[in-house]
């Protein structure tokens, strides 16, 4: 009963599977196995079209190395001021780039044409003393749990090509946004104008895997050495490897990531519905933010229902994440207890026990 | 038969075990799982003394940031010049910690106190024009398959220390030198002088994990930014935990190092023995590098037995590594077919081939 | 008849002429030489305590290398939006500290304890994921021409010493900004809780002239180093302090702040007169942003006046900025000239010009 | 009477005057004036050739932005291990450029194409554990006062064209190995396959000035970033235009280099003729490091010479660098001196102030 972040979950047993069929006699180190082998080809195949892929161990490797890619050390990268680029990855970005973070406003956690293009006029090109725009970074889902639909990410993408921008997507929940999208994922990114995907597997299922995934190959002629400066390389990449294959096989990342967002759209319609409660944010992934009365909160955490307040969103708010391993069951009683609280006919458990006492 | 490296071996079954067994519910993200609270206990218990101990995937991520809590950006850190540190992690010391690596010679890729006066005698003290010297990283077992014994660690360490130095040991290998020194863990570390370890464990049978040991604790004071900061913070750190707790469990760490350290002395007994072979370095680990005649690397490589040529110790230089997973079945018909080439009765299986055509 | 900014002006003949003084005999480089200690000591008298000085070339390099000394590679450095530090530097506060830089809004380019303490609630100290605030940078005179006052900074300061940030400024045109206070250079910093000043002397009379002043002797520890490793050492360092020597003599500094913010004072005061005309910010230095009607400023323009059109403060504003070396008789000449156009009674060169073909 | 260093002595006075000449008026800043434009154009006359020009005040700065425009993070920069971009910029080059520089032996603190072979062996191109080179680094002079010939410029070039890696000359001391070699500039250069000169002024002559000047432009194209991101663009830069334009001005750079090489060569000349006397170095250029009886250095310190002991040298090895400013009275007087002491007829100062008391 853990809504606390998908990352709480462990790994699907898929996974764990095709790390012991890994584990078979000697392989080549640092990506020359077969299994990487194939994996690329898997990628390829998803992508419709050549990618360049680079697995590394976490999100915010994945980022900060997409990025340093794409920006020179004078460059800057416009990103939203709630997004996990700027937030949470404690300057990554701007240790691996040497470029400059600017971070922007935007509703529901999400960039547009018109923010960059305001954001984009304080900067005079080649004006030395101005960081160069180099990049653009967006995440889908994004931080609040909302997408950006095709045509957004495209009209974001047309200007960056007229700007002579690269766009960057954290997709560090990208299955969680493809299959509410409903769309292939070369229509999600290269189609709509992506260069660069930070292809997240982790949160949705993996140990610990994320794929950097080049659709303009040029950006990704030194990556290897950025990768292996880093210390992101892994000697046994099989490990690696054998996580996004199994991620990638019978669709389980898109399985994973369609319980999950059910999963969530079940907790927003009934906790929207009741009294005084609202969300935050359209409720498009794995997550939402809503304000709920503060005794139905306090009944929820006394009941052992693990999950944070969300102070951005007011002194009521809180967050609840999905994961492909939350039950139905779960949501099922977190839904009934806060209908209970709400209705004014549960007694937290820990009013319970002060009851007995 | 595969002696190319330690690191083309997969992981040891318990490891790959432990991962399913940590596998259960939910568990909080960060290394605020129990997991890795045990973990802690485990590494002070072993050490014989409080440590602090940060989890990481890779043997360069760990020795660069165990290198940038110890030495600031305008700092010198002394290694030997053929050290993994200096050639084989793409500059990943100098990136994460800012610092100079000033490589040097020595016998059998170790370091001595006499080695390291000379070279500091080149640096002035408080001069603002010179690098100042900071640390010293040793790693043991050598790249050269040699090992520190406890009584020249000490005397680098007391160096160190009169010279207001840390002194880090890159322990990519550190089981296999342990081993063949005989000693207890504390009394090859911190009772020695060591302040931190990078303490290995993905060569010998872990699929990602190595451990970064602060014996020093004021060193650690902000690692765990300096971590996440470079993306080597694991969200499900359970994962990373559960590896390293299998790998120190019922010695599962000492068992593997014994047979790799004891595959490697059998295959170099036999080796040395041949006529016109000679070894370029004592074999102290799993490790050796042999001269043997052309005609017999040849024949080798021919049979399907896998190795690198080793340029360094001249033409006919070949290194081999052994694992724990090196079977002696392995190791019995490598010692077999090279005899049987040295001594002239034996054919390559390519020659066969070809003489079958 | 420029007033583009302070740094088309050339330098005070009385440091023309300190450089030619300095010019005499051989003198051990580095700062080992007498004058820089003299001018150590003009520092602590100027400044009423013992402080520690290090003079650089530019005034990026004083802000970059000062707030290097003040924030961790994992910390955050909170500015104004608009700040040189955040804007017009290129990046080089982040390139020479590793911090990243949080950019805030504020009126007339201030910060102040409320914004300061909106901004802090985003982040989590000891959380890993958050850059760690480490330090606060105020720009007296800001980049609007407008002042802190010793209260407003003393208000500031007192935050950051609560929530142990350290706290610079960037006194590029900290004269002009100290004459319009009227107090000493003591109340204008370390007794309103300053920790260090980049003291600017370039746009105040200096050829190239700024010194990182620290009032905590414990920040500029290992200064020394970093400002070597930074190419910012002067071996012949004689004239980078008899600059600086000069600058300080006979109230200099003082002398040609007082004269630049009066020329603005009568710009503004002639200007804000006119019909339509509006200032954007109160002047309290040497810079002005006015809205004045269109064809005025292209009257002026076409005159032979020259300064730049600011954007950031609507179709019609443009700033002016006046210098030391700013003649009564420009202003005067300006003054005339604008109030000619305001009233429709004159022509622009250009429209002469025109009429003439 | 002062030979410890070329920066010990002040500026030309032809430079000084420049200055005050330059301090006429407004003047746009940044590089965008008339003085700044003139210096381009005299370069490219110097040269012969197009070049592209950037002033900065450090010799540490000219090298190290240079380098950083000249090979990737992940690069390695191949230098002398006496060399100053090694020893004496603390770690400037690798803080700019974020790659690794690659220390080498060679006698006279020159560089060979059989020495740069050897170490090009060590690495593996395009393999990622391998910082990948990317550029050599010669001193011209060398800090051992000798020259490369063109020839063996040239012969070092070719090999850099070969292995495809840049060419950079640290010419803190061009000019003295310019009319040493008495070549033309272009030929002791691009001529001879040079990519980057960092052009030294401030040891022969400015006081604070030096060119970075790229004779391949495409490397250039993001120089001016780089040089405002680092705090090294001057808004006042008609200053350090003006101090490099009177440099190259009426040939005062070579006749200052002349005289300098002049003294230092009368120096030599008669020490080295003194009994027990060697030279370590031939005396190509300012510099001079000999071995003299200890009593001879005894007595020249006791009289006031100031000079700096060389321990690389040996015990009794002495360093002498002269400048422009060097008199022949000077250098008469030091060679008296050392005659007398070397044969016994002259007391020291210290002995005659002893006796006296």
């Amino acid at each position: 009963m853990n809504f606390c972040s998908d990352n709480v979950s462990g790994a699907s047993p898929e996974i764990i599977d095709a790390l012991a069929e890994a584990n078979q006699g000697a392989s080549m180190p640092y990506g020359e196995d077969p299994l990487t082998d194939r994996l690329r080809q898997r990628f390829n195949e998803i992508f419709e079209t050549e990618v360049t892929v680079y697995p590394v161990a976490t999100g915010t490797a994945a980022n900060a190395l997409a990025l340093s890619a794409m920006a020179p050390p004078y460059g800057s990268i416009l990103c939203h001021e709630e997004s996990h680029a700027w937030e949470d990855e404690c300057g990554a970005p701007e240790f691996y780039s040497g470029a400059k973070l600017v971070p922007l406003a935007g509703e529901h956690c999400k960039l547009s044409p018109e923010i960059l293009e305001a954001a984009l006029g304080r900067f005079q090109v080649g004006f030395v003393h101005h960081t160069q725009p180099a990049a653009v970074t967006l995440s889908q889902a994004s931080e609040a749990g909302t997408i950006y639909s095709v045509e957004e990410t495209r009209a974001i993408a047309d200007l960056c090509r007229e700007r002579d921008l690269k766009l960057h997507m954290d997709g560090a929940r990208f299955a969680n946004a493809l299959v509410s999208l409903g769309c292939s994922p070369a229509d999600a990114t290269w189609r709509a104008g992506l260069d660069v995907l930070s292809f997240g597997a982790t949160k949705n299922g993996a140990l610990a895997a994320e794929a950097v995934v080049f659709f303009d190959e040029a950006l990704a002629i030194d990556f290897g050495y950025r990768r292996k400066r880093a210390g992101h390389l892994w000697s046994k990449m099989r490990f690696l490897s054998a996580q996004l294959d199994a991620y990638l096989t019978d669709d389980l990342w898109l399985r994973n990531a369609r319980h999950a967002n059910a999963m969530a759209a079940q907790l927003a319609g009934a906790l929207a519905g009741l009294p005084g409660a609202t969300l935050l944010h359209p409720v498009e992934a794995n997550e939402l933010f809503v304000t709920v009365p503060q005794h139905v909160s306090e009944g929820l955490l006394a009941d052992g229902f693990k999950f944070y307040p969300w102070a951005a969103g007011g002194p009521d708010c809180i967050r609840l994440v999905t994961a492909f391993s939350t039950s139905e069951q779960d949501v099922s009683a977190m839904i009934e207890a806060a209908q209970g609280y709400a209705a004014g006919t549960a007694n937290s458990a820990t009013d319970d026990v002060q009851t007995a006492v």
